[in-house]
């Protein structure tokens, strides 16, 4: 049901491509997941992300848990009916979530007692009810229920959070049922490098199928983030698939791949969508602004999504001060294409063994 | 650059199949325009239309000369490649809007004096000024300026405004510069038949390529619209389309079309979408009440539209509980399907000389 192979290496820094083999299909990596947090990438349909040559995205079984239920999305035969996906889907444990967006009420060894972000309710998320609601959600990857440290964070507080990690990394892999699913271990330990180092020997003793880099992009500064990530990411087995969690503006991609990472996420394409912020080759611009009143151009001069193809600045402008929901949907048709494109470029750069020459040749003209 | 040409009659009422051919292809009649307001149909794409056989929208002079201006609109090379379509326009001229939207200051025979209810500016609109707004806009059938009467109203204004509609009328063939656009006439009067032949009489007397109704729908009973419908319909020359304006629930449409009209439009698709109310074939319903929550059935059994094949009620009440901007957009889809599916069945009907059962069986199911 599920395998990962390397394709191909670039021979300079980490970067290699690879193949991921899902039940829905397989997935050519280094890839980008948009995320589709509740049942949805926001504003877009299968459709619009399958023209783009998008194989795989991420839910979220914090949200679903929540809202429509677990028991619904069963009924509809899983999430990959219920919302009519036909490709490769990974959820996210919860564990960020119940930290980030919840009201915590308690946390011990066991689990974690938590107020519902959205009516208040109260609930109790532990790792065995984690991977239970991950398998009957259907997903074919899921996450380790984790505890994801914020930053800036006490040395002692993240020690505590990464060993109980693992603690329930364990407790995962002892929950999984259903051989449908692979469970990805994470990796946690903050900015510590020992820490770090802890956390990847004792998460990869436990052999998962993947690995993935939690509690990076929380804060910290950029320098930090990349020490950690180039750190932390030569930890990991070279035959499984790395994935960076949460990470994902263009240089991100570029310095994770540089460091041999398979796979990112992040809300940043479509968040950005919605405030009228856009990528370009050249860096963000905000297509709100009134200098594009009147720009005829698209959106980026480089792009041919959809929307570059057929739309102008200006008519975006227009949109947007209209308030009209369509501009929603057009950003977000471009912002997603536009990481999915730079994948793209990544894997044929390092098929040609040029990648170096492709991550120094963006960021002359990115400006992030 | 415009014509009309009647294809095919029911036998039974005024029913009648027509073609009206324009600079960006031909319309099959009788037909249902969406409306794109302000330059877009709302949370739709060019592309989400034309997968629907749609190849006639309405836009507003009003709302695209307040925002983004006309100068703008101009400068993209007209309304047509500002927004990305590549079939018909019409553009009403922005009398009904300037009455309904807008705070009147002042009216007299010459224009409106009116401020914008985006910003409170003030404007002067007249005839000649509304005409070469819509010129410059470049659609292909546009309106006359018109006063339109509110309901209730006493017979005296009513005569007014139509006495007004008719001078205006005048004005408008006269302003007219471009030979690239149709103007059509609207024939006034409120529930007065009288007064409604009164303006017939006059509008034709200017011989215009197409007539429309006016002032109908606009909060008199539903008897009361059917039976000004008939009368004014019939009024009207046998060899121009008529178009009955801002008209549009599925018995509207068949009663219109019984009664001769060949042309219609109404918000009532988008807006009812962004209200979570859907069409089916049994009536309305609200797919956001809790009723709907485990119902995996289609919005309609009897519907074949791109939502109706992928999603279920149960997944669109999720979406819309989550207030998540991709239920707009397949309500949106769903319910203008559903009035240009049902065009093209009374199309077919009229053809098969069946439009008299077919209005009888629809009405028998569905419960407006």
């Amino acid at each position: 049901m599920f395998d990962f192979k390397i394709t191909g290496w670039n021979g300079e820094g980490e970067a290699r491509t690879g193949v991921i083999y899902t039940a829905h299909g397989s997935i050519e990596t280094p890839v980008f997941m948009p995320v589709g947090t509740q049942a949805t990438v926001k504003a877009l349909t299968p459709e619009d992300l399958y023209a783009m040559g998008v194989n795989l995205i991420l839910a979220n079984a914090y949200h679903l848990y929540l809202r429509p239920g677990v028991d619904l999305v069963e009924k509809a035969e899983g999430l990959h009916r219920f919302m009519n996906w036909r490709r490769g889907i990974l959820t996210d444990s919860g564990g960020f979530q119940v930290f980030s967006l919840s009201k915590l009420r308690k946390i011990n060894d066991e689990g974690v007692l938590f107020n519902s972000h959205i009516d208040g309710s109260s609930h109790f998320l532990t790792p065995e009810k984690s991977v239970a609601v991950q398998e009957r959600l259907g997903a074919d990857i899921i996450m380790c229920f984790d505890e994801c440290s914020p930053y800036p964070c006490a040395r002692p507080e993240v020690l505590a959070a990464l060993e109980r990690t693992t603690k329930w990394a364990q407790r995962c892999k002892q929950a999984q049922r259903s051989p449908y699913q692979a469970l990805f271990g994470i990796v946690q330990g903050g900015i510590y490098e020992d820490l770090r180092e802890k956390s990847a020997r004792e998460i990869t003793e436990l052999d998962f199928p993947g690995y993935a880099i939690g509690g990076l992009s929380v804060g910290e500064p950029k320098e930090e983030m990349y020490n950690i990530l180039c750190f932390t990411a030569n930890l990991l087995p070279e035959d499984k698939p790395r994935y960076l969690m949460g990470v994902g503006t263009p240089e991100d991609l570029l310095e994770g791949v540089y460091n041999g990472i398979d796979m990112f996420d992040c809300v940043l394409p479509t968040r950005l969508a919605r405030h009228g912020s856009v990528y370009t080759h050249k860096g963000r611009i905000t297509v709100r602004n009134a200098v594009f009143a009147d720009d005829f151009s698209p959106l980026d001069e480089r792009c041919d999504c959809y929307v570059c193809r057929n739309y102008s600045r200006a008519y975006i402008r227009h949109l947007f001060k209209a308030e009209e929901l369509l501009v929603h949907r057009l950003l977000s048709i471009h912002n997603v294409y536009f990481l999915v494109k730079l994948m793209e470029n990544i894997r044929t750069a390092i098929k040609n063994k040029e990648f170096a020459q492709y991550y120094h040749d963006f960021m002359l003209e990115y400006k992030p």
